[in-house]
């Protein structure tokens, strides 16, 4: 019997009435003669109160005791959706991470999986039962209850796909799949049949919000194909899967804009070695995220370094930065933070040249600067100023012929 | 190091401020040089709203996920009781049934506790942690998460004082002890500084609704000696423990009144063998609690059975009657509701004649007629009209001396 691994997030299961249509398509499922596995999100918003509250009681909560109050959240998502199942005839259980054998290493709040063990839910399967789990948490050796972080019900889902060899895992979302720049911003966008690992990967890290990173990397290590779709329509959604032989005629798979960027620069610093290597060992061990580094050495000695990080992460960075160039004897800390990082992204672009070229003749067309330029092998970044970004999408976009499908 | 067990309820965890407030009390415990455990339910109302989303899903829940669900309730208290002990700088650790060992059988909704292991706990104890302990909860063999029932959080407590031994256990709850009689009632009743497990048990099965009887039973079996205080205000409270010589030269401990009763008459059933068992093995099988029983055998060969039942099994024990006495060949059922049941309740009584003739004395010298007598080693319970049911534990109270001490 095929076997299947459906994942639904918090505004799925959000209210009664949510719950209620859930449990209808996972019915379907069922009657479609699948082995069904389904992992929850906590509703929307209950993670936020159950913080809010927490804060109220101790300013810095401690993430052991975060983590067994943040649990209920899904907890309260499996149960009810249990019930809703039974409500309309379909037999099912609901587990926990724990219950469901989800084992984690010890690191609170942003657990990492080790192993999966599912005893249980294979016998529930085999006794033709659905099986409800909450995603998003584990547990340890020691019996605690840990989270799996961001985006922890994809990887849940991930992760269980892999264990229990599933035939298909489908991740159900608030977006009908991955498309060629985001609709709201390019109105000829279109939707994605299918898109690779890796390239899913570059759209994730360049500010394409469908999914986070992790999960993606966990599926391409274990060979899970997904599909990304929406949980309000039956629209086919976005298989994501290993690049295969008639992906490479496609050069550029998507474009995305990643727009909660700011750039550091970090100027007249003494030019000699080691000195780059303590700034970002500093940034490093402030656990400050960064993304594009450029070095350019100037005239007497001096050089220059130019990096990304998150908006978020820039308070930390300045205060990271300071004892750092105090030790190589100097340097000045500046900030810009109307940027955006537009990415062109594609598998193909591996085998062509000229990418590089009609991206930046694209942008030079509508008068938009570049100030900071990385590649990959699949993928080309380009730092240019907030508010043209919309703009230089909707240009590259059709640059690449991306409208025509 | 002595070491204390505290179980706080729902309204001593509704909010943030009075959360707070537990957890000075708790700091105290500590500062007072205790090893301290605290045993929490869920907040006040949250298990009423789970259980009304869950009705909004599937008329009849089924049990097994209602326990998955309801569990939640607690582990949203510890884990918010840990973090307040954090916030005032209490090292804290809080476990759900299930991490702290509290081993159940498979009977979801009202499990029995089989062992506890608080291995976990005992450690944490030893490396100066106050453990908190979700209430009401435990799992089975299967790793299933159960609850215990009315009163499981109380139950908790008296299982974990017994497991670790504890040198005191403390039930905080929103009444400052036990009672000679309802103080809302009576005027002159008083605090009971000390009650035997016997006692208790009596006053818990008569209406009286501090705790609930399996925690007393679990006590007086393990030997656990509690006591029952408030929350609210630091007074002593009552000491629930083994039946001790000085005790002896009180009669009466205490008068309790149970306004939750109605009364059955059966009448008119064929008196012969085996009738009044069929009828009452009807009662039973509909989970019907049956209390006090009287039967009387009237002309003709017929017989009257008269008993009394909780007012919300009333609806329950009609329909079970029906099929029964088209068995045993007829007779009629009539309900009366607004009856009251009295109980006397002392040890001392086992060794004193004259109790019931002083009970009836009192009744019948304010005019209140008595309907049915049941009595025990150490209670007598009368039924009486509902709207005398108030001036009946008065004139009690006064008549065995419990208001001079």
């Amino acid at each position: 019997m095929p076997r299947i691994v459906q994942k639904y997030g918090g505004t799925s299961v959000g209210d009664v009435e949510r719950i209620k249509k859930v449990a209808e398509r996972i019915k379907a499922a069922r009657e479609e003669g699948h082995e069904t596995v389904v992992v929850l999100s906590a509703r929307a918003g209950v993670t936020n109160e159950l913080i809010a509250r927490a804060k109220g009681l101790c300013p810095n909560p401690s993430e052991r005791e975060l983590d067994q109050l943040l649990a209920i959240g899904e907890q309260e998502s499996i149960a009810l959706m249990a019930m809703a199942l039974h409500g309309i005839s379909v037999p099912a259980v609901s587990y926990t991470g724990a219950q469901a054998g989800i084992l984690t290493d010890k690191v609170h709040t942003m657990a990492k999986i080790k192993m999966v063990e599912p005893r249980l839910i294979e016998r529930d399967l085999a006794e033709g039962r659905v099986v409800i789990v909450a995603g998003f948490q584990g547990i340890d050796d020691d019996g605690q209850v840990t989270t799996l972080g961001r985006g922890g019900s994809d990887l849940t889902a991930v992760a269980l796909a892999a264990a229990l060899r599933a035939d298909r895992c489908e991740i159900y979302t608030d977006v009908d799949g991955v498309y060629t720049a985001d609709p709201r911003v390019v109105k000829t966008a279109r939707k994605l049949a299918e898109i690779s690992y890796d390239e899913m990967l570059e759209l994730a890290s360049s500010g394409s919000k469908v999914m986070q990173s992790r999960s993606v990397e966990f599926a391409k290590k274990y060979g899970v194909v997904f599909e990304v779709r929406s949980s309000f329509n039956h629209n086919p959604g976005t298989l994501v899967k290993e690049e295969v032989a008639y992906m490479e005629r496609v050069v550029v798979r998507g474009i995305a804009a990643d727009k909660d960027q700011a750039k550091v620069i970090v100027s007249n610093i003494r030019d000699q070695p080691g000195s780059a290597a303590a700034v970002f060992r500093g940034l490093s061990n402030a656990n400050v995220n960064v993304d594009m580094i450029v070095q350019n050495v100037g005239r007497h000695g001096v050089a220059n370094l130019t990096f990304t990080v998150p908006q978020a992460d820039t308070e930390r960075a300045v205060k990271a930065l300071e004892p750092v160039l105090a030790a190589v004897g100097g340097g000045e800390v500046a900030v810009h933070g109307r940027i955006a990082k537009l990415s062109v992204v594609g598998v193909g672009m591996k085998t062509h040249s000229g990418v590089a070229a009609t991206l930046f003749q694209a942008l030079a067309d509508v008068g938009i600067n570049i100030d900071l330029i990385s590649t990959s092998e699949i993928k080309i970044s380009v730092v240019i100023a907030l508010d043209r970004a919309d703009e230089a999408v909707r240009a590259a976009h059709a640059a690449f012929g991306l409208d025509k499908g």
